[in-house]
């Protein structure tokens, strides 16, 4: 039986988490749920009962085993380090630590012997994008070895968090039956006004700009696929290069995949890894077509389009989509916390 | 001054069409439109007055100098020859002539010469994801010369006709308002049932096959995109690979390209060719991150997100989107009969 906290338990992922815990029968022998002070004194339902949010304090964690971080990166950079401190394993969903060498990143299904690599009591889990693909791809990985990833990704609103999902709804909600209006613009329909997570409507629309802009023009969600990657399979010159497109669909990523390997690797012996591996559900033997609707609350990442590519014989084209709130945060990080536990 | 007449005056692009040759001021003598029995007499506006359609008949082209073919393969097969028979020039929209050898496919600003090929009286537009590509890539190719593309695209509704709006209309409607459903679902949202033109729902989420499964696993948009690219740019072993996807977006067609050259073209030198492309506008210098809801209702095809590939010395990664009725088809259409008249 451990003693949990969970940080950032009114979030998005945080709900997820709760209900995952539960879901799993996590043997909690206390949790404790920690929240921005306007939420102090909220109470969250779990399992049978409901627990009030406490606010975040230098001596918050005494006696906990574990703690689970799902917050913005600046408040995991100030807390997780405190709460390791006190003694408890630190398991962090933010971007604040992933790439320092002493934290390790870990895919459940992918690393988990990396949690030895825990230095300073803390391990991170991975950017969303990069889990759902990783979780598809290591059982190739592992085969075959993977030297080139080119990528395009589907990704959706509430990978943006609740903001996001409020963006999208809005504008479905003032834009529904406006059809019209969208086809003929040139210009932003009378029905659609720019939002304030992205300043181009989301509703009807793809905006090829997923994060904020980086080095060499790329995104930080672009630099996260690609750092990720390289440390998660422990190959620091990996080549990925990745294009991160945010589209209007409310929960569920998805990403199309061209794969290069050291050792060719045909379709049959790819569906067969596929079929096999851990977290991942093959969808009509490798020809189907999962959408991220189909992946939106379960667990598994759904891969289908498995082809080989005919324009560079030993490579692959596939098609992998998954729950960003689910295996891409949350399942995660309870998975890590049942190894730790 | 030329006599000119419309296959398929009712439809999306036929519309598309009939705006575009009043818009750029065609010299028509006469205007003839055709469409399907149950449009028979049916008066469409067109410049100042109105004109009834009729029925296609074996000698209903007669006089014509200009006939422009919008239908599906099967109709276009039988009545585009029977045109050219007739004595008129044929600019076929649809795929049933396109690998013919002894007819062109032509874009306007890439390849024009070809139409100087119209051995049997036909030129073929290509497909429009093909279209919006290449006219971004072609200005690229004469340079560098272009030796692979991994393309993933991102396709509007319309693409489908108006059967696609319908359904995208529809399921918008009554998905309105409805994200809770969407979020932890894990089956079709009650709000949401699969449509006639797709069997899984398309607003709010994306569905990675576009047309019919065709060879190897690809579907016949993925094939058409290798193939007519091949054809356009007059490689006819072009590394080409591509995953078709189509995206809850009313009108536009996007793509993620990465693009091999035989010769290392830089980012500066590739936004110096585009920032000049004909048909091209570069957006924010190539940084710029235009969304199909941008390029709905106008003539050029938008570029951005310019980067070299990290991965692959010489290569770029860059994103274009266009209007898929207008540049995509109607505005290639009439920008070829400009040509011939």
């Amino acid at each position: 039986m451990a003693r949990v906290g969970l940080i950032g338990a009114t979030g998005l992922v945080g709900s997820e988490m709760l209900r995952l815990l539960a879901e799993r029968e996590f043997p909690i022998d206390e949790l404790r749920l920690y929240a921005s002070d306007r939420s102090i004194g909220k109470r969250i339902a779990f399992a049978d009962g409901e627990i009030a949010c406490q606010g975040l304090t230098p001596d918050g964690f005494d006696g906990l085993d574990l703690v689970i971080v799902d917050v913005d990166d600046p408040i995991a950079l100030e807390w997780a380090p405190i709460a390791a401190a006190a003694g408890a394993r630190v398991i962090d969903n933010s971007a604040a630590f992933r790439m320092e060498h002493d934290v390790p990143v870990v895919i459940a299904e992918v690393n988990p012997g990396d949690l030895a690599e825990m230095r300073r009591g803390i391990v991170a889990c991975p950017n969303c994008t990069t889990m759902v693909m990783l979780t598809a791809l290591a059982p190739l990985h592992a085969e075959a070895e993977i030297t080139r990833l080119v990528v395009s990704s589907y990704q959706s609103v509430s990978g943006a968090g609740q903001a996001g999902i409020a963006e999208l709804d809005e504008q479905w909600i003032t834009g529904a039956g406006k059809s019209d209006q969208y086809r003929h613009a040139g210009v932003t329909p009378a029905a659609m006004t720019p939002g304030v997570v992205w300043n181009k409507p989301i509703a009807g629309n793809v905006i090829p700009l997923a994060g904020s802009l980086q080095d060499h023009g790329y995104t930080s969600e672009e630099w996260k696929l690609v750092n990720e990657t390289r440390k998660i399979l422990h190959v620091p010159d990996l080549q990925v290069t990745a294009t991160c497109v945010r589209v209007p669909v409310f929960v569920g990523h998805a990403l199309s995949i061209n794969v290069a390997f050291a050792r060719p690797l045909g379709r049959d012996r790819s569906v067969e890894l596929l079929a096999d591996a851990p977290g991942v559900e093959l969808i009509g033997d490798g020809d189907g077509y999962p959408t991220p609707m189909d992946a939106a609350g379960i667990d598994p990442v759904l891969v289908g389009r498995v082809r080989e590519d005919l324009s560079m014989p030993g490579a692959l084209n596939l098609w992998v989509t998954g729950d960003n709130l689910r295996k891409g945060a949350a399942l995660n990080a309870v998975q890590l916390a049942e190894y730790l536990a």
